[in-house]
């Protein structure tokens, strides 16, 4: 079936997205926050006046939550995160709303499958100051070799030295159950059966929650646990997680500019050419 | 101080309090559901046709939510939650509403504390049929000698033998964390400081996240898995719980009536005197 390139451009209507403190509060723990040590992220927990939030909610925001893409047709078993960006213009407010506008601005053609970028813009509904910007590419197995283009190839070096921070969190066997309640409700990570038609032995993490909890180590390493200090996270998805498994961040600073890869227990590349920007501080 | 007995046959105004499947959903997840195996549990934590609710899910939404009783004026540190009872008319709807009706039933003096005993009805709104009940006490830590009535003692008795089944789990370091989530926001379960006023070392787990977790492992252990199959349980919280211990609950079958008694892993019980009753099946 040749894939319908025709949803490039397509913007979805602009919605506001609200939420709570609570809501923060449940992203911060589906990504493990106070896990390894309750104490210590008290400000992603607990609510209060100290209260911070992770700042890669916004992608659960920008994602989830509002009309759906013109990717509804899909076969939801054949698709897969590919990518995230997230740059934040300003922190996070606790508990607010959001102007989303959301835009496929791309689909590319990698012969095993498509794969189609989309764009958010988050802005401040009172006043329009931007928030934050998203980029999400997924990738749909099955719906390529329509003779599309590939896609730029971008260049992505780690230094040769051993890796300055290495972080490890044990991902606990319910975490996709508890990360679903944020927003994406995929099957694909809950049911057994779903999963297994996507050819998975059982139901896998979403890559959002990878994500997230390595954006959270980062946080930790290198910006004293205060997310504030955070204006940037990217990286490609390149092997499902299973709930269960540990993952291993490494990390290598330059600057402001932090180059990172986790990885699973056993060493397998699971979230790579990950790009991470520290500021102020 | 002399204890302020007046408080005896106060009712708080009848509330509705209504739930999502959703609530249900977070709740038993806070209770550890698919901690251990996250396929076990599927009618617990994802939402559908199938979806079940953990019967303790019932005193959730008769303790809190709802309007606050005369314990206002109390020192919250030195609030210990002492026994807790439920008994359901019929299984609760994953979502739904109920008209709870909350009095203070009585008070005791245990010398170095008072113990206030709670009974709520919760009731459809449509209509009022009975849809649980619940019994609370409290223990307030420094606010006996006041010369009343020590309450009634009651005797309960384990049989000899080995226990017919027991069962382990080890929670979370952010076990509290996420179970206040569920309602209960008392700063003893997140806040070191606030612990440390009560005389803890660090935050204590809830009461009630015990009860929770050792009503679930009862529910897999003597129903199958079918929390419809259970129509009762109590106990008695004998010493507190720290986020990240194991519990291990020892449970002895009679029939339709079990008893049990839940330890941490060093062997200390801290949950007493539990009685749980199978119906049906």
């Amino acid at each position: 079936m040749a894939f319908d390139r025709s949803i490039v451009g397509v913007t979805d209507p602009v919605w506001t997205r609200s939420w709570t403190a609570d809501d923060a509060l449940l992203y911060a723990l589906a990504v493990g926050a106070g896990q390894q040590d309750p104490v210590r992220e008290l400000a992603f927990t607990v609510e209060g006046a100290d209260q911070q939030v992770l700042p890669t909610f916004g992608i659960v925001l920008a994602l989830f939550g509002g009309p759906q893409l013109g990717l509804r047709g899909v076969d939801l078993t054949q698709v897969l995160h590919a990518e995230q960006s997230l740059t934040l213009h300003r922190p996070l407010p606790v508990a607010g709303s959001a102007q989303v506008r959301r835009t496929v601005t791309d689909v590319f053609d990698k012969g095993t499958g498509a794969l189609v970028v989309t764009d958010t813009e988050a802005v401040d509904p009172d006043g329009g100051e931007p928030l934050f910007r998203t980029r999400s590419s997924v990738f749909i197995r099955g719906e390529g070799g329509f003779g599309g283009d590939r896609g730029p190839a971008e260049t992505f070096a780690l230094p040769a030295r051993s890796a300055d921070a290495v972080s490890r969190f044990r991902t606990a066997p319910n975490q996709a159950l508890l990360y679903r309640l944020t927003g994406d409700r995929n099957p694909l990570h809950a049911d057994p059966a779903f999963a297994a038609l996507g050819g998975f032995d059982r139901p896998i993490l979403h890559g959002l929650a990878t994500y997230g909890i390595t954006c959270r180590l980062l946080v930790n390493e290198f910006c004293d646990g205060d997310a504030r200090r955070m204006s940037h996270i990217e990286g490609r998805f390149t092997r499902p997680v299973l709930p269960g498994e540990e993952l291993v961040v490494s990390a290598w600073r330059d600057g402001d500019a932090v180059l990172f890869r986790t990885t699973n227990g056993e060493g397998d590349v699971v979230l790579d050419r990950g790009r991470f920007r520290v500021t102020g501080g």
